[in-house]
């Protein structure tokens, strides 16, 4: 059984190896911009649709980098993970395209759309109760039966380089960007685009946002150490994690700033983005709109990169719906 | 007053005309692809997001064209039409960019989303009952006290060029296409089609796609001239018009089939879409890969590419919540 948590960090030509070994599985996804946007914002936005990845999120970077960088050997084992919920797909997606297992131990609160997705992917599924102390003993007790290969949701520098691709390709796909922008929970994308602009393109900003009610990255940042919180509940169920070392790391020396918005504030952003950008995006991408739209100093002017992180949301139990 | 209903049908050069003209004003529309939606159906698919488009439609493509053509004496006494939705919001869009006004009547039951947008865009609405017959009548009494040049939604001849510069850059973006599919309303779409692949690329197939409780195109195609309904009801709020004699002409001409899909297919399709490729689009829209999957045999094997042709649907109100 090996944890790659305690591996050395992620380099940059980690990033380009990431990038070269992962392509055959992801999408280029598409940068799509809106007047509307841009006149209600002050700010030129560029939103990176990762939302059109395989397996519908980001996260699918960083879970087949991790996969296919396996040897023969390990990957006979298979690959297990805690996640709350996109990871999860990710790595069943990414263990399918290998053939190999993939064991998942997810919250049972996770939205049924994620479930049935990693089922449909050929995952396996044990569930746990949603914080983060039930979560990591139910796995342990899921990785000592299997003797798979652990992929962490974020902590992992193979996860980090993998999601590093993403911001790789944003400053191909736009110039001169002044700024970026995702959403944080465990830290993961946010750690992903550190590692790449602080190596390619260091003076552009990095911003990180974050529900108010989930806001332990945003005490964290201010207080100079970790902070994690056991049970956060936020609708936007991606960014429930706590920052671990590794992500630590990154945030602590080079994001620029963390931003924080309310739960009405996302629901609105998210609302919008669907009204006047034709998407289908979860709770959690509208964070950083949110963000932007109650700081517009902070962006005014600027070029900036939003990326829109995952897709994977319960057409049936919309925010905005009452009941 | 002019009507240009009754002029020369247009010609190719119209569409190259057209495409020039329009160019500032709209977005050349992303192509998206689903591995999952390729699987399922044994077609290879591909989607031209026209959702993505500026005021949300492919429809601000022919209103573009109308509006940026007029001389500067007919421009000054506004435009005017009719529209159970998306040419209402396009040409209020349009007549913006220029600065000229814009009045459109609308069924007082077209959706609060659309009259909302149209009202943002600067155009004027008056309001008429659900019906063909209540529609023409309300409009003569608006154009006559304005004056204004009448774009009819899909019969007018600068209309359908605008609407052919689709398929043109469709053709333009994805190589060897088999098959096109679009849906069928007034027809101003397939028109479209028809102009630019009976001139650039006539071996493609052309099939329009519409809802069986409003299958008056279907059932003219078959019958061999035009059959219009006075007041359909179909989810697809979009597809309730009957055909015209421009259009008639295109579709009569043109047209490989017409295929039908039930409310039930429609919805299913709509609701697949949003779940698998994240995008926010019309019941309209569903009813290409609603005939698709309920005709296989018929795109089997075949590049087919699909128009989504539009993304401003009432997310207060969606077809597969229940009530």
């Amino acid at each position: 059984m090996k944890d790659h948590t305690d591996a050395p960090l992620p380099t940059y030509q980690d990033v380009v190896d990431a990038h070269e070994r992962i392509k055959p599985y992801i999408h280029r996804t598409p940068i799509l911009t809106s007047e509307f946007m841009n006149k209600l914002t002050g700010a030129e936005l560029f939103f990176k649709c990762e939302n059109f990845q395989k397996a519908g999120a980001f996260k699918v970077r960083g879970a087949c980098n991790a996969v296919f960088g396996l040897s023969d050997e390990e990957a006979a084992k298979g690959v297990a993970t805690h996640s709350s919920g996109n990871h999860a797909l990710s790595l069943s997606y990414a263990a399918g395209r290998r053939g190999i297992p993939c064991n998942v131990v997810m919250p049972r609160t996770a939205p049924q759309a994620k479930k049935d997705a990693v089922i449909g992917y050929g995952g396996t599924i044990t569930e746990c109760e949603p914080s983060t102390t039930s979560r990591e003993a139910v796995f342990a007790e899921v990785q000592a039966r299997t003797g798979a290969d652990f992929v962490h949701p974020y902590n992992d520098p193979r996860v980090i380089a993998g999601q590093a691709t993403c911001s790789r390709e944003f400053m191909e796909q736009v110039e001169g960007l002044d700024a970026v922008i995702a959403p944080i929970g465990g830290g993961g994308m946010i750690s992903g685009c550190c590692l790449t602009l602080s190596n390619i393109a260091p003076g552009v900003e990095i911003y990180a946002a974050e529900p108010e009610q989930a806001d332990d990255a945003y005490r964290s940042f201010k207080a100079g150490h970790i902070i994690a919180d056991d049970a956060p509940n936020t609708i936007a169920d991606g960014l429930k994690v706590p920052l671990k070392e590794n992500t630590w790391h990154f945030v602590s020396h080079h994001v620029t700033d963390i931003l924080t918005a309310s739960e009405q504030e996302i629901i609105d952003a998210m609302r919008l983005t669907w009204a006047r950008m034709k998407i289908v995006m979860e709770p959690s991408c509208a964070v950083p709109l949110a963000t932007i739209l109650k700081n517009p100093e902070v962006f005014r002017g600027k070029r900036v990169g939003v990326i829109i992180t995952g897709g994977n949301v319960d057409l049936d139990k919309l925010p905005w719906m009452a009941g």
